[in-house]
């Protein structure tokens, strides 16, 4: 206190309570078993010893270099002079580290200069940086998929002169979809592309404005690779006429040096409820500021074929929907373990039982309400990351399992799973934050604590890359429908399998057979909505139906980290850890999956309360 | 866009969508029918025009003074330069207005200049000032509140020395309740008073610290009112030896002209996520920056009789508390509109049975899930303005009804109700506050858009007077079962009673019927619980036990809500109002009271998940 000016006097940033290093090493080993991996071809340079070093190096990194300036760059917003951003140099010189220890290609092709990490393991370690600093963490983010979309669908040329650079960090890359008239519907993109007369084949001239571009303008590295939607000329409409363009904010040539400006021109920063140290920007592609190669339109360098714009970009969403939750999960977590210093530390209040009146106060995790925030959180984080992982461990099937049938049926699950990966975080990882904010009271709602920022941070996981209404529609209206009800299929008898498994032992009898009752309703449901339905009235309750098949996912998987605890404790011996995780996955049976109850119910009935309400009377 | 700088540049306020005139009308008058009021002694100066005149003024000095600086004060917080606190300059301009039109003394006695105002229309009409401007808002209502208390318990003199001004304008008051290690365990206070050797009896010198003081410090009046909690010498521990003091900054000669400064002096300004321009503070009682009358010690006046401070704050907090309540639901109505107004013009993507994919992109009103979001945001902001309203009408039948027994019952109903009327909106008026963010998208996370501030601004309301977890325990621990259990039968009464009037038609049968097994519910599970568990198990699963009593009793209103609307369109015609208030409680029945159904079984069920949890496993 007694500060007038607590803005510019950044409090120290806690580096402390970032994620729990025995949590993923539970989760990575003794749960999903990634170490198995390294049996196969493309990870048998890595052994349970390289992860861990990896897991180390990020984790110290993340604290190093990530958390001390999170508050300072909440604080410190991105200007814009009209010339060019300045953000504080924290950024900058915690991105060199980044790049400097080889992350940036973690996944990647070791002849691209990658280290064919495991996408679980990678994934785990990207994690650090996500709870550390979210906005910072961004630009490597939307860099490492924007390489990978190029490294899937790119020409070797577009390759060498625009991935290796990101891979070595001095190019950053973005995804531009958006238009200040155009979010979700992207069918309607009106920024066009025509080819350009004095170029090669493959090389166009844009024109558009693209809006929310994260990371799209800033000095934090040589270049800017942005993907951009655009329409070629004489293209379809909707999104069958999309494709997707290179554009460098500054052309390169033959070489790799940096030539001429791009005409693509900054016209604007957003200015946010959080996420702030992320530069999120409208930007004019073609306007007419620069004439690259002396005449008009942003030069852009066609990727793969016209038309097939936005089914590359989906390989890049799908894997920043995962990025997305696991940002919100790092950011839950975070917050509940900064609830949990707190309530062990702070006094306030004695038992309710009564007794000890005239002792001293007792730390507030003694409070039944404290605990309940507190174990919820628990089960929301932890069971937050166990869904993130093991989506990433359907990544990993999906590209390295030993039969083609495999890969298959890991990539179908995952397509099922992603718009829950996307979204039960989003929603449950911000109520941890909402509980964090709670357990420290009126110092939660003050910039001493991080809590109040990791709050405002997590705010913005519901709303991008798809809003929860529309992966509600994607899951309901499009994964668990496609293949004739194939991904639906594999998931329930992926949960009935670990049904299965639970049946051997006794203590998990309860669970066991609320999950089964709740799988059961996953089926009739989904099959009672598409019994009769028309679409628009099937779709109308889909954001029930995610989050009732969420609880069920998650239910499922803490099913399984509560099995795999118990079997820790039998082979190695009790701890805390396998307590908590034993505690955490009995609260998420009797708390938590019971809600689903009414939600099915809605679901089920299908009550058409907004396709029949009259607009006019709200 | 294309500013460099928006944290300078306010945008326009939006002024239009504070409130709905209508709604207030029909709540107070189609409902709640205030107008017969005016047939008590107390309001017989008072008629429908006297009312409707007060509420046109104050949503017109709402708009005209208070939402205009409402982002302006967000982005240009208080400083504190050691010496005094500067505010932008709208603030005192707006209060001023207020004091003008003689709001602060709405309620109060004509014989101290009040207008007698009835509390239900005096609060409707507060909620205009809450909704444009919160924070700004606070000021008149701490004042007012603790105008109120020294109305009840303070001397004549007293009442003349502190409360006139207060009524005027001129003094503003606080409540001085929690300390830095004290926050909701008030028995542990240590601020201390001994009696003033030099002083009249009743004067005392002060010496502590309070934190969180709200309104702690400025120079927006000519002096400041602080009620302060502290243990006069030689007192018991615990609450009952707290006594309550006036303590002003300047101290005031009996010519009542300002005197002396006391020793009151803010140590630092608190730095909040929201409601950024109520100053918030931590403030130093008698550390020896002043020495007022020459000696040492912040010079107080006692109120009433020492050991009964604790009973009067209770006076001052149970109005706080309704005023928390309603702000709540006043920032959450303001979000509604907002989001409603941006789904009627905002046009993005078509509809879901595939019609029109050729033509022009739809109002996004138009797609379920954004209904579902704005219906859903409906019934919490009109269904907790509701409940806010009628809790108002208990306060004035416990004031004005004819009869003692009338009063008494009506004083014991508000009484279970009070933390339900905190809590209820405070939870469902943020969430509307989400939804609003989350139906404009991207654009309403950043700052160009009031509902970004509204979000932030409303997640105070959870955790001051009394966080979650007090009033649940206070509800479930206290409410429930004193007076013999009387308030809850007097509860139950009341809504059976409605179920009778339901039963005359046909068209709430459905809706009668889930209320019904609601309501038993609330009565059985109360006897469960109570039953055979020690409080220390019983109030383990207090939270939950408040959210389902609170959406019964949200229900229960709204189906009187949903009756006296179809009563008007029977008696008066149709209207988009009337068809709203049926939809919005129709929705309500068959969306969210279902929900309560596992929230009461796991009360009932009793688990005792949080006292066993053995926390060093979290």
């Amino acid at each position: 206190m007694n500060d007038q000016n607590l803005d510019n006097a950044v409090p120290p940033a806690s580096t402390d309570s970032l994620l729990s290093p025995a949590d993923i090493e539970f989760l990575l080993y003794d749960w999903l078993r990634v170490d198995k991996l390294c049996e196969r071809e493309r990870f048998a340079g890595h052994s349970r010893e390289t992860f861990d070093s990896v897991l180390a190096a990020s984790e110290e990194l993340a604290k190093e270099h990530f958390a001390p300036h999170a508050r300072k760059s909440d604080l410190n917003e991105p200007t814009f002079d009209g010339e060019s951003v300045t953000l504080i140099p924290e950024i900058k010189t915690a991105l060199e580290r980044f790049a400097d220890v080889g992350l940036l290609s973690a996944t990647m092709d070791e002849e691209v200069g990658g280290i064919q990490l495991p996408q679980t393991v990678a994934t785990a370690c990207f994690t650090w940086f996500q709870s550390a600093n979210i906005a910072t963490s961004s630009y490597p983010m939307l860099t490492m998929a924007n390489a990978s979309l190029l490294l899937e669908y790119g020409t070797r040329e577009q390759i060498e002169t625009f991935v290796r650079p990101e891979i070595e960090g001095r190019f950053f890359g973005t995804m531009c979809l958006s238009e200040p008239e155009i979010g979700s519907s992207l069918g309607d993109v009106t920024t066009r592309a025509v080819p350009d007369p004095g170029g090669d084949e493959g090389t166009y001239r844009l024109h558009g404005t693209k809006m929310w571009i994260s990371g799209g303008d800033h000095e934090l590295s040589e270049n800017i690779v942005h993907l951009v939607l655009a329409r070629a000329e004489g293209d379809v409409p909707g999104t069958k006429g999309l494709s997707l363009f290179i554009v460098p904010k500054h052309l390169v040539s033959n070489d790799g040096s940096l030539g001429e400006r791009n005409d693509v021109v900054l016209s604007g920063l957003n200015h946010k409820m959080g996420w702030r140290g992320t530069t999120n920007t409208l930007l004019n592609f073609g306007e007419g500021t620069h004439t690259p190669h002396g005449s008009g339109g942003a030069i852009g360098y066609l990727v793969g074929e016209c038309g097939k714009g936005l089914s590359y970009m989906f390989h890049m969403m799908n894997s920043a929907r995962i990025g997305v939750g696991a940002g919100a999960v790092a950011l839950g977590y975070h917050g509940y373990l900064d609830a949990l210093r707190y309530a062990r530390e702070r006094r306030q209040g004695r038992s309710d039982d009564g007794r000890g009146k005239d002792s001293p106060q007792v730390p507030i995790i003694e409070h039944a309400d404290v605990r309940r925030m507190l174990l919820s959180s628990k089960s929301y984080v932890e069971g937050g990351l166990g869904l993130i992982l093991y989506a990433a461990t359907l990544l990993d099937e999906s590209e390295t399992a030993d039969t083609e049938a495999d890969r298959a049926r890991a990539a179908l699950l995952l397509d099922v799973l992603t718009p829950i990966v996307k979204t039960w975080p989003s929603v449950w990882g911000l109520k941890a934050n909402d509980h964090a904010i709670q357990v420290l009271g009126g110092a939660g709602y003050t910039r001493d604590h991080a809590v109040e920022q990791l709050y405002r941070d997590n705010r913005l996981n519901p709303i991008h890359e798809g809003t929860h209404g529309i992966q509600a529609k994607d899951l309901l209206g499009r994964k668990v429908i496609m293949a004739g009800g194939e991904g639906l299929k594999i998931l329930v008898e992926e949960m009935r399998s670990t049904l299965a498994e639970a049946a051997g032992g006794t203590s998990w009898n309860a669970e066991s057979g609320a999950l089964s009752e709740a799988i059961d309703r996953v089926e009739t449901v989904t099959a009672a909505v598409w019994k009769s339905a028309e679409p628009v009235h099937a779709l109308e309750n889909a954001w029930t139906y995610l989050e009732a098949v969420g609880h069920t996912v998650i239910a499922w998987l803490w099913l399984q980290q509560g099995m795999a605890a118990e079997a820790a404790v039998r082979s190695r011996g009790d701890s805390a850890l396998r307590r908590g995780k034993i505690a955490a996955a009995r609260y998420f049976f009797v708390h938590e999956l019971p809600q689903t109850g009414p939600w099915f119910d809605l679901v089920e009935s299908g009550p058409s309360t907004f396709t029949d309400l009259d607009d006019t009377c709200l």
